[in-house]
Formats: structure tokens, sequence, C-alpha cells
């Protein structure tokens, strides 16, 4: 395995990666787990791509500029407001708020969220999608947004894939905006992305029909709800989860069971040079891999490089 | 693809999915269709194995009884009191009723099965199916449930991925239930088991934890749902969708759409010697084929074998 994660540096998280994979794939290994059962979840944002600012924001902001051209009585209510006048730092409160527990900005934003794609059918939703990831890029790290995945990550999920792994996105964010770049970034096909979902309702038209987004939410899948998503799609538990965010520790926890072993990792931030460095969000699934002992990977000194 | 589809009689239904299947794969016919895109969605009950009785009732009648015996007053109420009394009526009655659009019984019966396994978890509930498998056999056929796919359809999956198709189940049943079983009868593995569910819910235990069964319904996976799961599941809309009643006419008409072709299957209960004979639940449905020419497959007249 030496010429394999090759982006890597040699340390803890590299070696508990190398010598789970090697425990769990070795026939005469008490811990020989068969490949049908090596399920591996990856949450996305801040694990496999970068999540300041969150992607899919910019493409949702892009959506309500144009909602309020359209209807400008939207320009003094929020989310529209802030999109309309670019006020990120509105934005990056609410969510710095909802991750310490303050969920008094999220209504708005589901709303916003939720009204922005109402009405388009699922095929029209996903040609957005793909229309936003040709040209769109990121503020700061001046590269597309297709471009931020995290290149150790991706090496990852090719190592698991070698190994007989099947990986899946578990996402906070929407499963049909990450399934549309999820195959070209991760190589990871768009029947295994798992995430927030809004209300699809089929109208039917003679011998066809179509899928209308409703502005209605379907699943937020973040916190306790990864692991039901995870069983509802999957049938069974992962051996290995990794996620960077207190709404990844249920899904995390989900993947330990007495029965056999389990890699839990958790992506630290802390490469203000590469990437960025914050903890925001984090305290908690911090301090709970201390006390497990899950496997931290600091993009600072576990990688060599952090985009491709 | 003379050798294939052997118990397949030659007729209307055989030369439909023969040449179906050969536009769709043939790269220089304007029918083409990429191997990713080759989706197929298969209803269960009566689609896929026979579902007279519903085999999933039978797995809740043994649970119902259990319960009875330990809380004599649910012999008093139903479902529970028809589980006691075996009266198999009552739940034929309130089956018909429901395919002609009266739900009279129905909550009665959704407390019932939503309650039966609350409090299981879910790898519990995974057992139990299992060991329900392992002996239970359907009342008139003579044969263990596990032997009730039919052949011809099984055979039709094979075909199909030998097409780089990928089938997927997509029943009103519940996909808990199907996803334990669907490997050994139809080689379909449990994370394309799309199906109704409960609703399951993380309880944390340190490093650890477990989904447990709700007595909440999470989703009726019938009629217009029906294509809103596909979406959710699988990203994609199917080229081909096979099912056999009412609740399956969305499936059917969202597989098709004017850019490429679509194959929609009917299978008629027309064969009383060999499996049953009735149309009940699939009045509306039957019709729609004759108005749009989807393919009806008769039993009777298209199976040489039914059961392997």
């Amino acid at each position: 395995m030496s010429t394999q994660l090759s982006s890597w540096n040699d340390g803890a998280a590299r070696s508990a990666i190398v010598d789970f994979v090697t425990r769990v794939t070795t026939p005469d290994n008490p811990a020989f787990v068969p490949p049908a059962d090596r399920i591996a979840v990856f949450d996305n944002d801040g694990t496999l791509w970068c999540e300041q600012p969150v992607i899919q924001l910019a493409h949702i902001l892009q959506r309500w500029e144009e909602m309020a051209k359209q209807d400008p009585s939207l320009r003094d209510q929020q989310p529209w407001k802030a999109a309309v006048e670019k006020d990120m730092t509105w934005f990056r409160t609410a969510i710095t708020k909802h991750y310490g527990g303050d969920e008094s900005d999220m209504p708005a934003i589901a709303k916003g969220v939720l009204s922005a794609f109402a009405g388009l059918t699922a095929e029209d939703f996903a040609k957005s999608v793909a229309a936003f990831f040709r040209t769109a890029a990121h503020p700061s790290l001046k590269r597309l947004y297709r471009d931020c995945g995290f290149a150790p990550m991706v090496e990852l999920l090719r190592f698991l894939e070698a190994h007989e792994f099947a990986n899946y996105i578990v996402s906070g964010g929407g499963r049909d905006f990450i399934r549309r770049i999820a195959g070209e970034i991760y190589g990871i096909p768009q029947d295994r992305v798992i995430g927030t979902s809004s209300s699809i309702v089929f109208r039917e038209n003679g011998d066809g029909g179509d899928l209308l987004h409703k502005a209605k939410l379907d699943v937020f899948d973040d916190g306790a709800m990864k692991p039901a998503r995870i069983w509802s799609r999957i049938g069974k538990r992962p051996i290995l989860a990794a996620g960077n965010s207190n709404g990844d520790i249920p899904m995390l926890q989900f993947a330990n069971t007495p029965q056999r072993p389990a890699l839990r990792l958790l992506v630290l931030h802390d490469d203000a040079a590469r990437e960025f460095d914050y903890v925001s969000g984090a305290e908690k699934s911090l301090a709970l891999a201390k006390q497990y002992g899950w496997t931290v990977v600091s993009m600072k000194k576990d990688w060599k490089t952090v985009f491709a």
C-alpha cells in the first residue's frame, strides 16, 4: 500500500486508515469484513470539499437575486435582502448560530431555500445545478467550486474502492445538488448520494409526467437523521464514517458496534494557509474524538496537498 | 438472445422485451441508452412474486398473534382479532376495498402494522424477517414463501443485468422486509430496494447506538409516491418499469419521456391453474395499458413456467 495515499503524510491518521483497511480486508484476520459489508459514509461539506462558504449557498444566492429582480418586494425580506446586498456576513452568522444551537435565522433561510426552486421539474433543477458548476468559482480560493474537493479524501475514496468498499455521501447539503457533481469530483454515482431534500411531487401528464419541486422540506439530513437515512438507503451499518462537525456525531457513533471494527475520521480545519482554520461547529465532535479515540485528520499535518 | 428468456413463450410480450433491449443497447441505434442510464424498476407484490395472500402480512400475523398472547385486550380489536381467529377473509376484504378506493379498514391495519415492530432495533427486525423466511410457507401453493418468486421475472432481471441495466425494486410493501430476501430470490442487493417504511430513530449509546422502529409511518411507497421515491433514491428516470396494479400507474407513466424509448410491462394474473386469476386492483392499469400500448404480460400465455 506504499504507493497509495501518496498525498497523505506519514503519521497517525494515515496509519490508522492503512491499518484498518488491512485488518478488515485480510481473510484470516479476526476483524475481516466481507466486501458486501464494507460500507463507508462521508459527510460532504467540510469533509470532502470546503464549506467556507457553503457551496450550495452560492447556487441559491444566484437564484435569490434573480427572484428579487422579478419581485422587488423580496428585497426587504431575508434571505433575499442579504443576497441582493451581497451581505455574506448575515449568512455566515446564521450558520455559526445554527452550529451553536441557535436556530433563529433558520426558518427564513429554510423558506428561502425551499421556495428558490419550487415549481421546477427535477430535471430542470438538475440542469440549473450543472450550469452553476460550469463557471461558479470560490471567492477566496480562486478556483472553480468543482475543483474544491480535497485531493487526499478523493484519493481515500479510490483507495477504499480498490479494497472493495462502497462509498456513500451522507450530507446535510442538498441531495439533488450534490449528486449532479459527485461523479465528476468524487467518482461517486448519484444513487450513492444521501442528503437533505425538498419534497418532490409527481404531476401526471397522459402517458408521462414530471416531478415538481415543492416549497417544503422532505428530510433535513443532519445529526441523528444521518444514521436513519443511511439505514433507509443502504440497509446496513457503515464500518467507516468520516465527518468534520457536530452534525456528524450520530453517524460516527452509528458506525461503531461491538461485533466488528470501525474507523471514524474527523477532518480538522487547521490550515489557514491552504484552506481555512476554524473549529466553529466542531467543538463537540472534537471533544468526542478525544474521548472515544476517533481519528482526527489534521489538514495541515496529515495532507501533503489539499486541492488537486 | 435465443437461449435467454427461455421460460418465456414466443409472443408479443417476449418480443417487446427483446426488441426494446436490442434497441437501447445497440450503439448505432437512435434509441441507444448509455449503460449508466439503463434503470429498470419493478413492483414486487404481484409483479416479482405472488400477492395472494400478501406475503408480508403473514409475517405481521405471526407477530400479532404473539402480541395478543401477551396482551389479551388486543383480541377484541382489529387487526389482532382477525389474526388470532385466523380470519383471512377480513384481511382480503380490506385489501380489495383499498384497491377499490375504500380506505375504511386501513387505519386499523396501519396501526397494527406500525405497532407490530415498534421498539425493535433495525437489526432485530432484520433477524425476525430472516427467521420468517426460513420456514414460512404459502397456504395454497404449497411452497415456501421464498420460493414464490416468478421464474420468468427473475430470468428477466438476469437478462437485463447481462445488458448492463441496474434493477431496482419499488414496492408498496415494506422496504426493510423485502430487502432481507431480495438478494436470495431476485439477486437484487438491499440498497436497490425502495419501499414503504416505518420511521426509525437513532438512540445514542456512548460511542455507539441503535436505530429503533417507531409506530409511525415514514413513507407509503405506492401510487404517485413511487416516482418521487425513485428519483430520491436513484436521481434518474427509469427506462423500464414493470408493475401489475393501479398503484403502479404513476411509476409506469414516469418511465415515459419524449427524449428516449421506454418499456412498460404489466403482469396480468390470468393463470388459475398455476397461480391465480384476478384483475381486482388492476382495472385501471389494464385500461391504461390498452390506451397507451403498454405491454401486458399474460402469466398463462407468456410464461412457460411460473415458479422455479
